[in-house]
């Protein structure tokens, strides 16, 4: 961003901003996605969105364009859920979803608190307030993205134009039951609490599939404790993670993950206890934005669809406070969120033209 | 030991033995057990047999007596699987039943081989034939253990007498899916490892009680990967501990197990790969001992029952070279590998009284 000439500011949790100033002082186009990513994923998850928004600047800068409006390039910390549980907490952070409270809530598997977290790396947590953006502080927000599922790939089409976002609600449950020796307890006198969650794991599988063919359910991570090879597990803690682009079919599966998890705590005798982590609403984009990508689209012949994202993104939360368009590029095989993860060279082109051509136009505006 | 004036001797595997002369040079009697314990583990298993073993020789010094023969107390090493998936170690090694190439093979989460965790403790791995005893050279092994099971509270009965020790059979099993994006990944796309190791952790439970009210089959511990909120589970290893005193059982619900892996294998399209780590005969011990055991106990008016053993102890290894008793107290609730594992002074108390006296019957043999 330095050597594109950007004026760089980071906020108290971390969010980065580099704006290239317009003629006017108007509020400005945010263009960006996050850079990090899951524990053994992949290079394009979020990263071709910042990198894409940077190449707009350069390309602008190598044209000697000045827009009216600001651009600003952002790359959003904390978009993925993986360490504490709660996914785009930058962007929720700068939509003033968020407060210091949930900054120590939030913990990760060492007990490390978000808040903890944000003061190790020389943020200013205490500061989150200066963090958050009003509506018309900004004037539109695109994001360039993976796609992460098959849809594209399966129709040959190098372009998504995004129409709404699937929310996650989510869920941290722990199973008491008690360790005891493997040989000497039998199986009838046994309070076995990996049993117990692997009812849970394929309830939430069932559920999903028996609620619409759009919802998704997830067990994605699982500790078992004590974790011996000869100890009953007395301990098991693991996420449920539930989407849907339809609120009432994400309401209709978690009621009935809930009223699973009664009925094997009751059947087995074992404490069952669940935290929900968040319960994001599913949002619709911008149709104004939409409209413009759809022209500049057409206008440069690029071939797309309209879609939807069963993934969250940071596109969500910057739907509160301004106008939002969304672009998706293939992901090659469906594949996302593990180190085979690849999108093509020529797709993120295509993508990263059809970002250029809409940021010109709203930065114009 | 040393405080008690034994001589003491540390073998190739870390096996330690503490020997109080005889009046003559004769095979000795063995007493004892093994100190180590599991992850979360208490404080009674096996230690309670090696102290009980340590206090015979406290008391005969106390009593000024010198027995026949020797009497040796013996501290097993490596006799819990946690580490290395593999139990009685060190009893095994003193018994011939596991060579070098074993040592190099053994190897813990870390990848850090039994081998390496030998040489850095300054042990001599490259020895292990040195520590191995011939049929002939100790007369006779009793082992006062804690029941680890409910029996003899249930009985309300201070001892049991252990006529045969079940065995494990043990698999370490991989499943290997495909990681993706919990939100973009519809359900009928997935290859999650996590639900397809649920589907086995459940088969392992059923077909434990379909085999017999005698086997126990259990999964112990489980790993995902990558193991994140927002990833569907792309491999999982666990392992698989089956026990029952017929080796008919074990085999019974082995086949069926790996029946039920091929099945999950094919219907979910994961591979699923199976190690057997071990498959134990189960032990009948000595009924020479057995029958000295009782008679001492009726001598001492001593309550006991005779029961089976669902765990399996270094006496099973220690059957193989010389006649075996092995003494069970009871244990409070049943519980054990917990830290709530608890058994009462008065118990541990009789216990080693028994095992005083039949220990004074067979070394003045």
């Amino acid at each position: 961003m330095v050597a594109a000439g950007l004026a760089v500011s980071i906020d108290a949790v971390g969010n980065i901003r580099g704006r290239r100033a317009g003629r006017e002082s108007l509020p400005p186009v945010f263009l960006g996605s996050h850079l990090d990513t899951v524990p053994e994923g992949g290079n394009y998850d979020g990263s071709v969105g910042v990198l894409a928004a940077l190449e707009i600047v350069r390309t602008l800068n190598d044209l000697n364009l000045v827009t009216k409006r600001p651009i600003d390039v952002v790359n959003f910390s904390a978009e993925e859920s993986s360490r504490f549980g709660m996914a785009t907490i930058g962007s929720k952070a700068m939509c003033g979803k968020i407060d210091l409270a949930t900054l120590h809530r939030l913990k990760d598997q060492e007990g490390f608190s978000l808040y903890e977290s944000l003061q190790a790396n020389d943020f200013a947590p205490d500061n989150i307030q200066q963090a958050v953006l009003q509506p018309g502080d900004i004037h539109a927000f695109l994001e360039l993205h993976i796609e992460q599922g098959p849809v594209l790939e399966q129709k040959n089409c190098p372009i998504g134009i995004v129409t709404s976002i699937a929310a996650p609600t989510r869920f941290k449950v722990t199973v008491e039951g008690r360790a005891d020796h493997s040989g000497n307890t039998p199986m009838a006198l046994r309070k076995d609490a990996l049993a117990a969650a692997a009812e849970l794991v394929l309830g939430v599988e069932r559920i999903a599939k028996e609620v619409s063919k759009n919802t998704v359910a997830t067990v994605g991570y699982l500790y078992v404790s004590p974790g011996a090879m000869n100890v009953i597990p007395g301990r098991v803690e693991l996420g449920i993670d539930i989407r849907d682009i339809s609120m009432e079919n994400k309401d209709k599966a978690s009621s009935a993950i809930l009223d699973l998890i009664d009925m094997i705590a009751a059947r087995r005798e074992v404490v069952i206890r669940q935290e929900q982590l968040c319960d994001d609403v599913p949002v619709r984009l911008s149709g104004k934005i939409i409209s413009t990508l759809v022209d500049a689209a057409e206008t440069a012949d690029i071939n797309f669809i309209r879609m939807p994202s069963g993934a969250g993104h940071d596109a969500m939360n910057m739907a509160t406070i301004t106008d939002v368009g969304m672009i998706f590029i293939p992901s090659v095989g469906g594949i996302s969120h593990n180190i085979d993860e690849y999108s093509r060279m020529e797709d993120i082109c295509v993508g990263t033209d059809l970002l250029f051509d809409t940021a010109i136009r709203l930065a114009q505006e």
